[in-house]
């Protein structure tokens, strides 16, 4: 950036003047006492009478190291608010920040307008101090019930994503985002810093980092607080921003530099966007950002029992033990460091921060407790949605087109797009695999947003698009997440295998999905779409290296409430469980396609009753008509219900006799017992479709356990035989795979006659022949180099 | 560093003459060669007659991209190898460099040592070609059937991590490790560059990264192209690197430029080993490392079909289709691609390297492709292990001595690291969690490796030492796998649900071991494992952020030959667990354990006998004595094990008649089939420990549904009853996370009751004294901050 461009939003320094500061201290004390007493405090919360052991909690949790710099870093943003009347709001990524937030937006007025009896006032401030971690309280985090809080921590490495992900297609946001020096060192952090390469200066707002370097994680110092003030320079330059360091321990010159800090931070960012708003400058901007350098538990106690604390590892969590059995000075230490504050001074005789105080607060939705971007649902507007209808594959008898499922839903996608880019609330990312997964037909509408340097050969990139592709599934998680919790839609289309990389990120977002429900002021968001492809039933030259389809194992373990998983066998089924999936709110809905070209079963309004319906008989598959049949054959996935139907083909026409029922699951939730999830089927209606004593030949897209795990206690239990993956591959064809795991066409109608005795020696002679096949495939495959002619041009023949 | 020291390693330029560099140029040219014949040729391997379309393979997979610029520097570090005899491995982190790794180890002989039907010849250059991306054939990674590799790419962002892995405690190693510039944009690889402050330049070897900038990703650019080269370098150095930039597409300045720009590197990593190994210096070293601009697809067809290919994002895959189909200039321009090579330059009249060229290569096991540090099996020692007998709690009744599991442990392995101090080939790594995790005592006997600034108030930190801790479950996963595939021994410590971030590492591994078991010429290396705790069960101050028990679940849908889970359910069984596992080889041993105080409940001998069958009935705690109980109450976890007995003690003394059997499981996969897990009971063995009738209220410490899986064809599934962790949590005490859940004894009893209708009134009077029990706790626990008395001071008592 070109600082020395007249810049309309330089400020005066009377902005910081000195009396400004001086009261930004007392806010910033009245924020340490309010923290400090949270993490000991359950009675005279003002100290009006002397401290004695029976004010003292019993249990002392919670972290004090990172808590007075972001109380320092959230006064300081309070006050540039104010003076620029900024739209801002406020991501805590240390991690154990609770005190910090809470205290905060107590003293803005938010806590209270969202928790009326934790009012401000002695009483609730005796309620906010007994509350923190107190069984049935508030944790050591910025949680959901935080007001202003769209990133809790817990795991840590996420903060950058997610302001990244709450600025894109929000022009006028700052998200201000506190990054912890343990959090930089995790790989998602570390890379997320690049975010600013897909960040465009117009159409997007900005962020402003605040790496925090308080020098420890919890009993280790952090590598960027070791490295030379030049190498860490470097990096952050390297990153692509401006860092501007503010360093000490003094209140009185920090509070100085910081107030500088922010003042030229904001400046270069009202200049970069005015800028680039304004056709001065095309260039990526170097955004400004800062390292607050000071010391872990900052004004806390200096010395403990002899041993060194403020600044070291020790002021981690509680830094004094004050208890009947620890040592009895640290009572009256707790009570000086509670006195060092001198809250007689911050708050009025009814326990509420002065109003010399309270007016260096933002008012209204400029609090950054109160920005509705931090309750997204508040801002939350619903899709645009073509009719997915129009996009049908036209399927006049099943089997016999073909068609590549997602790319039809690209078309659909690639619409919804142009529907919604008036709003600009819509985007779909990726690992740089979105035309890889067959989605190409969105490019028609809009290209991948990127703003480094561009080449002559580039395709499908500029500046601003609504595709976003950096090879980070977390940051494509990460971004997306935040992009929901700000009121928006979006969709994450992964290889298969690499969604494992984010399981531990989809367990935090499932787990902020269900405790926001249990907040009644807290919006519902728009539903975390996957769309999973490049499944594990390819492996053409990929070997066995990373194949997995167990992300669906892993998000059935959540809450019922929140997670749907759907198996669209087809192009059809996919455009319709798409459809729904972009209408629901506050699921996960994880998607499961294929890619590859693939035999298409139902119409459109077959696929519409069916994915309504969630499971059913395909009665055009079955012949039992109505009656029991001699074996059900389900399927769920697309390659399973190919090969299912080929089975059926086989034992159709060989042992006529024989009574097929075809079960179709679309919807995998329909398999678990009603009362645990609430799509699942009763006993009744389970029995109706598996029948209570019939063989069931299950052929599954993931671990075959899985299912068994979902229908254990269903009457049929004993019955159910599930063909699945079962780790087994290698480089081979696409059918070859199928045979490896046992869930080729072959396999499965051995299984039925396997369950059958009473097809005697008409099935033991089938069963020879499809030995015989299997063995010729083999032969045929190492031959040619590809599957066999019959199988590849094979149609449903009914 | 200071590179005016006076350096022995400083080589004549003669050392890359140009008539050297004309010969590795044709070398380089080789490679390529055999690059291209493996993704297109099925015969005429040589060209030796016109090229035809039956010479060309029907399905074309492969990728070209990467696979030049790796050639490049393969033959470059041949070069380095031979002048200064390094013991040097390679690394291939740009994923699809499948066809690099083959040509070279193929060049350098290894190839057909191990595969001698891949012979040097036109016979063995036909099978050389027609097994690539070939059913049944090898796949397009660096997979383990290539000779030489110990990183199979896949999912990328790993490389660096495990080259560290395999450096640390071989200080006479050099991991030379390409990085792709598409990798780089991953989490992993971005934090994995800090590695370099966590090794020691005396007792580790050196890294050599090669940053392979070439461009392109699958169809986008990639970030570390596309920022200036001002920004590239502040990066690198930021991260501590010296990078020396090669830039370049004509190959003979690229020689030039190479061939120096290794020397200068050799020559610095050479110096600072010597500085620091002869006290010339204690600073971190500035290692060097190795930017390589070179085109994607480099030296393939400049143009296909009018675009431009080479140098873009087209040569990722195939370029040139050919076949039938494609258009017919096709074939003439692949053939013209395959002569720009000069074959008959090359290889002599049997199809082998000419002499002149074979020379370049290094002999025996400098060759990088028989490299023993990359079959580490090769070089695995066991590890001296102490009897953890003598480390046992002393027990003499169950349930009254109350210990930290983990932290007995800890002493086991403090003295693990001792024996083994003078090998030293075991490591322990964690996230800054190995305190935390109650290991402290391992610092008596070691410190935690830091080579980068220290300070007063660090604790237990050093230049070296056996215990690495980083911000980054990514790198102590990848650390530990590096460590482990070059023959060493480890174990990662990590709170149970941040392990959940390396659930694809994991899956990566689990399928290398899988490979690896079926190479004969592999060795059996150490088994990786898992000590998860800070576990679901309590949540003080976190509230419901991430807790996560799955990563059970996600391991057991690996290969059954591969995989074990633990749950010792106190110190004793612990103790013996570890030693197993410690002892096992090619194994994922997970292993989860608690680490606040506990009641302890074997002696050591128990113990022993207990874990030795890894599944048993506690008669002491039983009173069915020898017949058919009412009721089996089984339990695997600690926490379940206290509710469990808990529950019997509340049972036994309110209904004495009741005939209740306890079952602990350690083994979990006891629970499978043995046909499909070698640790799995036979139906008969299962029966009689859980009956065929009764019911069995289980008490599991992960998601219940596990148990269901595992279970789901026993004979007494319909009895099976399974608490567990059911996604209930908030901030609360110990005790009241079992209630939220229902796994808490109380509940336990309650299910007990509930399945046994012959209790009668009895029964439904006992019932209602524990719901009354249930809300005396609620009510407690909410005014004191803590769990009843009675609960917190609970004892076996019978």
């Amino acid at each position: 950036m070109n600082t020395t461009t007249p810049n309309p939003w330089t400020s005066p320094t009377s902005l910081h003047s000195p009396e400004l500061l001086r009261r930004i201290d007392a806010y910033w004390r009245a924020a340490n006492y309010l923290s400090v007493g949270q993490i000991y405090l359950r009675d005279n919360p003002l100290l009006r009478e002397p401290l004695v052991l029976e004010h003292i909690k019993k249990m002392l949790l919670g972290h004090w190291g990172t808590t007075p710099g972001q109380n320092f870093i959230y006064a300081h943003l309070n006050r540039v608010i104010q003076a620029y009347d900024l739209d801002m709001i406020y991501l805590s990524g240390p991690g154990h920040g609770g005190p910090a937030v809470v205290a905060n937006t107590y003293l803005e007025g938010t806590y209270s307008e969202v928790y009326p009896a934790v009012s401000q006032d002695v009483a609730g401030l005796k309620k906010l101090f007994t509350q923190f971690s107190f069984p049935g309280g508030i944790s050591s985090h910025a949680s959901p019930q935080v007001p202003g809080s769209i990133h809790e921590g817990g795991e840590l490495g996420y903060s950058l994503s997610h302001a990244f992900g709450a600025v894109f297609d929000n022009p006028d946001l700052i998200a201000a985002c506190v990054v912890g020096d343990g959090e930089a060192e995790t790989g998602p952090l570390a890379t997320a810093w690049h975010s600013n390469k897909f960040l465009n200066p117009i159409t997007d707002g900005a962020v402003l980092p605040i790496l925090h370097l308080n020098g420890y994680k919890i009993s280790n110092p952090t590598v960027l607080a070791r490295i030379t003030h030049q190498e860490l320079e470097q990096l952050l330059l390297g990153y692509g921003w401006t860092p501007i360091f503010v360093e000490g321990h003094n209140p009185e010159p920090m509070h100085e530099a910081m107030a500088a800090a922010l003042d030229t931070a904001i400046a270069q960012i009202k200049t970069s966007q005015h800028q680039a708003r304004y056709g001065v400058s095309t260039e990526r901007p170097r955004w400004p950002m800062i390292v607050l350098k000071s010391p872990k538990g900052w004004t806390g106690p200096v010395e403990i029992d002899g041993l060194p604390n403020e600044g070291t590892f020790r002021a981690h969590q509680v830094p004094l033990s004050v208890s009947a059995t620890a040592p009895p000075g640290h009572l009256a230490q707790l009570e000086a460091w509670l006195k060092s504050y001198r809250p007689q001074e911050l708050f009025d005789k009814q326990g509420k921060l002065i109003p010399e105080l309270a007016e260096l607060a933002p008012t209204g939705n400029r609090r950054m407790g109160a920005n509705p971007h931090a309750n997204g649902g508040l801002l939350l507007q619903g899709l645009h949605l073509p009719d997915y209808a129009d996009y049908a594959v036209s399927v006049p008898v099943p089997g016999v087109t073909m068609a590549s499922d997602t790319f039809v839903v690209g078309q659909f996608l690639r619409d919804v797009v142009r529907l919604n880019n008036e709003p600009r609330n819509f985007r779909i990312f990726g690992p740089d695999e979105t035309l890889s997964n067959r989605l190409e037909a969105v490019f028609e509408a809009t290209n991948r947003q990127w703003n480094a340097d561009m080449a002559e050969n580039d395709q499908f990139l500029a500046p601003t698009g609504s595709v976003m592709e950096m090879l980070s599934e977390h940051q494509c998680e990460g971004w997306l997440e935040g992009y929901l919790l700000t009121g928006r839609h979006g969709l994450f289309n992964s290889y298969e295998a690499f969604v494992h990389i984010v399981d531990s990120m989809f367990n935090q977002h499932a787990k902020w999905l269900k405790t926001t429900l249990e907040l009644p002021w807290r919006r519902t968001i728009a539903s975390l779409n996957y769309l999973l492809t490049s499944t594990v039933w390819r492996q053409d030259h990929n070997g066995f290296t990373h194949q997995d389809p167990g992300f669906m194992d892993h998000v059935v373990n959540k809450k019922a409430g929140i997670v749907r998983v759907y198996l669209p066998p087809d192009a059809n089924c996919l455009l319709s469980v798409m459809d729904h999936c972009l209408r629901s709110r506050h699921y996960v809905n994880v998607v499961v396609a294929g890619k590859h070209p693939a035999p298409q079963w139902l119409s459109m309004e077959a696929a519409r009753t069916h994915c309504a319906e969630g499971i059913g008989i395909w009665a055009w598959a079955s012949n039992d008509e109505g009656t029991e049949p001699d074996a059900v054959m389900a399927c769920c996935g697309d390659v399973p219900t190919l090969e299912t139907l080929a089975a059926v083909t086989i034992l159709r026409q060989h042992l006529p006799e024989l009574k097929i029922r075809v079960v179709n699951v679309v919807d995998l939730l329909k398999l678990e017992q009603h009362t645990e999830h609430p799509h699942g089927l009763t006993d009744a209606d389970y029995d109706a479709l598996f029948t209570q004593d019939k063989p069931v030949i299950f052929a599954f897209h993931g671990y075959p356990w899985l299912v068994h795990r979902l229908t254990y206690n269903r009457s049929n239990n004993v019955n159910m035989h599930v063909h699945g993956y079962r780790e087994e591959g290698t480089i081979t064809t696409a059918f070859d795979m199928t045979v490896l795991n046992e869930m080729d066409r072959f396999h499965l109608a051995m299984d039925v006659i396997d369950r059958l005795p009473q097809l005697g020696n008409r099935g033991a002679y089938l069963k020879q022949s499809l030995k015989d096949k299997l063995v010729e495939h083999k032969h045929y495959i190492t031959t040619h180099g590809e599957d066999m002619p019959e199988i590849r041009n094979w149609a449903w023949a009914l």
